[in-house]
């Protein structure tokens, strides 16, 4: 069992993560955050969100952020689009990546975007056909693939079935995540196992772990075992998580860094330049970075 | 490549914890911590050490905790032994197993314990003697087996060496300490390969992870892998890095019990009890638990 030579890392934090921060970010500190980011050596950056800004104020300046961005040589910036409004948005911004949004789990999909699993697909379907149809590439989530916050445990069959889904409608990659952080390594590596077993390639999956009860990188890890190649993290550990007060979020891209590295693992990303990054806008929202390797020598 | 069906949780809270803590906890809390965590199914906890109060005021008590210990059946209070003088104590004491702190580097033996590796072997020899001679079990602790605050990169064959010299005195058990937190988990898997190797038994080794940088948990993960069946770990993360400002110290229980109950491997320890723990002290200390697991649901 080898590990990958290298791992593409999808920067989440101005996305996944500003927009489960209390505080609305403002335009300029955003766009410096993603190209502080982007010049740190990261290759895929989620930068923001065409959904409703009654629904998330925190993603309101999405076409704003666009409008803000230098296009910089080898750099992906990607927005979430939830349907085909938040589409004709992305597509006057000149977005060239976007992402979908569904859930392994029946309550969670009707929770978060109001509809059941299966009419999210057909809600996405035109959205995954037009950015084809345009060049545009598409990424499919799975939220709660290792627990949901309102059914508890959720049916690996379940994950494999929405996931295989997305692969066919034409998403190029699946990001796998761990909404509220309950998976541990095994479960997580049976996941992977049994999304490859239904034909989505290795190389199209990726780990989109949230740190809540400390089982991120140790997830990762069991991930990488299995051949995973895309790991999902957000800068600072940014975005706390909705749904267990005083719990962290997102797995902190430095922490991630740290581990790979140690590993031997290229990623292109400078640690140090990331970790300046975590205070950059730790510090801007008036917080402690989410984050153990951000931490290490700073107290204030 | 199997985990193992079981793991033994060694806590050391009370002593490497508690030690590293600026307040001087009264000794009848520390017997209430002690014994809750006993209660709460740990059957292997460090409750002190016999060191000059001089140099750990912390521990000034060591004696005065062991004779407020009522005994547990299964249940075995050990102490850090540093010297001969030490020993006196322990012995007075009726300590039923002591440990003695090695290292692998050379800068941090003379910093930590004023002797080179080689004079500390001399130092332990009478003591370990003198236990093996009373029918105490020893325990051998190896620091810095993964950097060193002083030296940086330390020899895997020199912290084979010290385990191996260490289990030849008599040692029953060889904790590898990852001081600093600064190992990944290939570096711990290739670690606890080269100690199996050098003829210390897999079932004798134990993993001292700290979470300096987040990795404890993935080390863990990996060691298991390896065959480890010895955790050492610290209720409530107690303890924070006196070598990094601002870093958390010992991995916490309660963080190994989530994801030693994830996959499947018992502990015969309760996670609930063990969070109310890690509260208990916390909020006597005045702190937040350095645990995710701790905080989930809690933000006071």
């Amino acid at each position: 069992m080898s590990l990958p030579a290298r791992v593409k890392i999808y920067e989440v934090g101005p996305r996944d993560g500003l927009q489960n921060e209390k505080a609305i970010v403002p335009t300029a500190t955003k766009i410096e955050l993603i190209e502080r980011l982007a010049n740190a050596g990261l290759e895929y950056i989620e930068a923001s969100s065409f959904v409703s800004p009654k629904w998330v104020p925190q993603m309101g300046d999405a076409a704003e952020v666009f409008a803000g961005l230098k296009p910089k040589e080898g750099v992906t910036y990607s927005a979430l689009v939830p349907n085909d409004r938040g589409m004709d948005g992305a597509v006057a911004a000149g977005v060239e990546e976007i992402a979908v949004f569904a859930a392994a789990s029946e309550s969670f999909s009707q929770k978060n975007i109001n509809c059941s699993i299966e009419e999210s697909f057909e809600r996405f379907a035109p959205v995954i056909q037009r950015a084809n149809n345009q060049g545009m590439f598409v990424r499919g989530y799975v939220s709660c693939v290792a627990g949901c916050p309102y059914e508890g445990a959720i049916d690996e069959s379940a994950v494999v079935k929405v996931a295989a889904k997305l692969f066919d409608m034409g998403c190029y990659e699946i990001s796998l995540g761990d909404t509220i952080g309950v998976g541990t390594p095994e479960q997580i590596k049976s996941l992977v196992k049994a999304v490859k077993a239904h034909d989505v390639p290795i190389e199209k999956i990726a780990l989109h772990c949230h740190d809540t009860y400390g089982q991120a990188l140790a997830n990762i890890y069991a991930g990488l075992q299995e051949g995973v190649t895309v790991i999902d993290s957000a800068v600072g550990g940014l975005g706390g998580c909705p749904y267990a007060k005083g719990a962290s979020g997102n797995v902190a891209t430095e922490d991630v860094l740290y581990m790979l590295n140690g590993l031997g693992i290229e990623t292109g990303a400078d640690i140090n330049a990331i970790v300046d990054t975590a205070w950059f806008i730790s510090d801007y929202l008036g917080i402690k970075p989410h984050s153990k390797v951000a931490c290490v020598g700073r107290t204030d």
